[in-house]
C-alpha cells in the first residue's frame, strides 16, 4: 500500500503540511502535550454517567444539535455553575460548547483577524495558539512576564507605541491564570491595570483560563470576564480537568461577539459531539470539586518530584524554574550556551520528548535555552527516569550539567 | 445582555458569515437535515457499549489521540469489516476517523483544491458540498443524473471539452450508493466505466457513501474504491446509520492520500472525540447488520407515508419524484412555474422546513421547481400532516396543487 498507482504528488494543494509519517506509539518519556494522569480518568464514574443519560436523553442523538447550535443545555448550564466560581455571572446563551479549547481558538481569531492584522500575546505562551496565528499571517507582539504575570508598565509602552504607529491591535491574548508555560497567576490589580489599559486603546482581552481550575490553592483572582463581559473573550477547556480525548472546550461571550462565533461554528462543522458533552455534564454536575481536588493533589505531587529530580539531576544548571502555581507543566531556562533545539533529536532516541522553547515563545531566537516539561501523564517513577536520561542526554551533547559520565549514566534511585 | 459595550463591529473579520439568531427550537414539521429517528437510537445498548469501554479502555481518555492520529484502533478495526461488505480490502492504516463526514469532505477538498480549481459534481448534490466548495473558491461543473445516477456518456463529453480547454478537473465528487438527493443507485457497469473515464483523463474520484449502509435491497453494486484505491477516495459517516450528534465519519484512502490528510488533520484539530468512537466501535462491532436492519426497515415505512402523502396531497402537481433506493430523502420536482423559494418564508410561518432545490444543485436557476424532503425524523403522523401543510401553503401561494380550500385546509387523517 505503500506506492500509489496514481500520480498525485502534482495534485495536491499548496502549502499543505508535511505528510504524516506512520504512527508508532507513545515515547517512554513523553514530557509533551495536555495529556493526563491515566489512573485519574474517572471511568467507572463516567459509565454511570453515560447510563443515566443515554436511558434520559438518548433519543435526542438523532438529531443534529438537539439543543441548537451551541451546544447540549445541560452541559451549558454547567459551565454557567462552573465559571461563577471564576467570578462570572452569565447564562447559558453566552456559552459556546467547542470540540476542544483549540476549536475556541481558531473561532476567535476567524471572527476577528484578518491576513496582516496585528496581536499581542504573552512573550511565553501555548504553542498551539503561535501556530494557528502564524497560519492565518499575523503580526505576533510578545508583552514581557514576570513571575506574577503580564508586566503592564511593558504592556502599556507596547500599545503607546503601535498608537503611534496607528496600528490597533486586534487583541491581546492572555493566559492569566496559571500562564502558559510559566504556570504564573496574574494579581487582582494587575487585571484591572490590565483591563483598563486594553479600554484605553479600545483593544479586546482574549482570556484563556484552559489551566484555571487546576490550582494549587483554589483562591486564584477572578477571571478578567467577570469585570466587564463586553471587551473580554473567555475560554476554557474540560481536556485538563477530565480529558483531552474528550475534545470539550467552551466559550464565553456576549451576544455580540457569540452570534458571530455560532453563525462561523455552524460554517465550519455540524456541531460538537453529543454523547460527550451528556456524559461530562452528568458527571461533572454531581463531582467536579470532588474530582479536581483529587486530580490537583496528584498533579501537585508530580510536580514536586520533577522539582526534586531536575535539582538532583541539574542542580545549577537550571538557572529558572518557573515553580507554577497550578497546571501539569513546568518551564525552565538552562544556560545560554545550551541550545535545547539541538537536544530534541538525541532525546527521541531515547525516547524522551519535550517542548522546546522556541515553540512556546514570540520571540523563539531569545529562547533556544528554555524548555516546557509536562507532568501530568508519566507516573513518578518515570518521571524521574526521565529527567535522569534528560540530564545525560544534556550532558553528552553539551557537557553540561557537569558531573561525571559514571552518575549520569544511572537513572537515580526512587 | 443584548447590547454590547464595546464596539466589535470594526474589529470582525472581513467575509464572516451573518451572525446567527437565537435559537428558538426546531420547526413542526422538519423535512430537512440529516436527523434520524428518535425512537430507533439504541440508547440502553448503547449505554451497555460505554460501560464495557469505560471499564476495559477509560485511562486511554487520559491521552489525546490515544491510538495514534487516524483515531481508535478499534473504530478502525470496525470500518475496515464494514466497508468489506461494499467489496472493499483495506487495512485500519488505510482509515482515518473524522469529525463527521463533514471534515471529511474539508480534509480532501483542502488537500487537493486550490483557488480557481474545477471540479465535476453531480449535477444534483449534496449541499453542503457545494457551499463548502464555494468558500474555497472553486469552479463546479454539474455532470447530468438520470434515474441510474451518472449519465458516463455525458461525463465523458464534460472531460474532453475540459481537456480541449487545458482544464484539468482536481476531483469527481459522486454520491454512487444512495445519490443525494436522488437516492438511485449506481450499476456496476457504470462504475466500471467512469473509473476508466478518471483513468484516461487522469483525474481522482471522490466517492461519498454516506448513505450506502441505507439501502432497502442490500446487494448494491461494490464501492468504486473496491476497484482502484490509488485513484478513489472514499468517505462515509455513522450519522445516518445511528446518530448525527455523534460525529463521526471516516475516510478510507491510500497512504500517498492518508498521509497528506493525516497531516492536515493534525494540524488542524487535536482529535475526534475518544468516547464515541470507543462507543460506536463497541455497538457497532456487534450490532451493526441488526440495527441497520431494523432502522432501514423503519425508513423504508416512512418513505412509503410520505410518497402516499405526496400523490394523495399534490396529485400530478409532483411532476416527477425520484423513489430513492434507501437513504432519508425524497427529490420531486413541481411544475415549472413554482419557485420554491418563494414558499420557504410561508412554509416556514407553518413550521415546515425544506431544502429548496437550488440549494441542492449546480444550476441552481434550473432547480427553482425542485425540493428536498427528509423523512427519517418526523413521525408517520407528522409526515402526513405536514405533507397536507405543505400542499395548502403551495396552493395559497400559486394556485397549485389545484384542489378546493376547503380540502387544503384539512389535513388528510391517518
Amino acid at each position: 500500500m505503500m506506492a500509489s498507482g496514481f500520480a498525485y504528488a502534482h495534485r495536491f494543494a499548496n502549502g499543505l503540511p508535511a505528510p504524516a509519517p506512520r504512527w508508532t506509539g507513545f515515547p517512554k518519556y513523553n514530557f509533551i502535550g495536555g495529556h493526563n494522569d491515566r489512573e485519574h480518568v474517572p471511568a467507572a464514574e463516567l459509565a454511570a454517567a453515560a447510563e443515566t443519560v443515554l436511558r434520559r436523553d438518548g433519543a435526542d442523538l438523532a438529531l443534529y444539535n438537539p439543543h441548537g447550535p451551541q451546544g447540549f443545555r445541560g452541559i451549558r448550564e454547567f459551565v454557567v455553575a462552573k465559571v461563577k466560581t471564576r467570578g462570572i455571572t452569565c447564562t447559558p446563551d453566552d456559552v459556546l460548547i467547542t470540540s476542544g479549547s483549540g476549536q475556541g481558538l481558531d473561532l476567535v481569531n476567524r471572527i476577528l483577524l484578518n491576513r496582516g492584522d496585528t496581536v499581542i500575546l504573552e512573550e511565553f505562551t501555548y504553542g498551539g495558539a503561535l501556530t494557528k496565528l502564524q497560519r492565518l499571517g499575523v503580526n505576533v507582539i510578545g508583552a514581557p512576564l514576570d513571575d506574577d504575570g503580564l508586566r503592564i508598565d511593558a504592556l502599556g509602552r507596547i500599545l503607546d507605541d503601535l498608537q503611534q504607529k496607528s496600528v490597533v491591535p486586534k487583541f491581546i491574548y492572555t493566559i492569566p491564570t496559571v500562564q502558559n508555560p510559566t504556570g504564573s497567576i496574574l494579581p487582582v490589580d494587575r487585571r484591572e491595570a490590565l483591563l483598563a489599559l486594553a479600554k484605553k486603546h479600545e483593544v479586546p482581552i482574549f482570556e484563556d483560563e484552559c489551566y484555571a481550575d487546576l490550582t494549587w490553592n483554589p483562591a486564584a483572582p477572578a477571571a478578567i470576564y467577570s469585570i466587564d463581559s463586553s471587551q473580554v473573550i473567555h475560554i476554557g477547556s474540560f481536556s485538563k480537568t477530565l480529558s483531552p480525548a474528550l475534545r470539550l472546550g467552551y466559550v464565553v461571550a456576549d451576544w455580540t461577539v457569540m452570534s458571530r462565533l455560532v453563525g462561523l461554528k455552524r460554517e465550519l462543522d455540524s456541531g460538537t459531539g453529543a454523547l460527550e458533552q451528556m456524559v461530562v455534564a452528568e458527571y461533572f454536575s454531581r463531582s467536579f470539586e470532588e474530582h479536581v481536588g483529587e486530580l490537583t493533589g496528584v498533579l501537585k505531587e508530580k510536580l514536586d518530584t520533577m522539582v526534586d529530580a531536575l535539582e538532583r539531576e541539574f542542580g545549577t544548571a537550571v538557572e529558572k524554574m518557573w515553580r507554577p502555581k497550578g497546571g501539569i507543566f513546568l518551564w525552565i531556562k538552562l544556560p545560554d550556551r545550551i541550545d535545547v533545539t539541538k537536544l530534541v533529536a538525541p532525546a527521541a532516541n531515547e525516547g524522551l520528548v519535550f517542548n522546546p522553547g522556541p515553540e512556546w515563545s514570540c520571540n523563539p531566537a531569545e529562547t533556544k535555552s528554555h524548555m516546557r516539561l509536562c507532568f501530568a501523564l508519566p507516573s513518578k517513577e518515570t518521571i524521574r527516569e526521565g529527567i535522569a536520561t534528560l540530564a545525560r542526554v544534556c550532558w553528552e551533547q553539551t557537557g553540561i550539567p557537569e558531573r561525571s559520565a559514571n552518575i549520569r549514566r544511572a537513572p537515580a534511585a526512587g
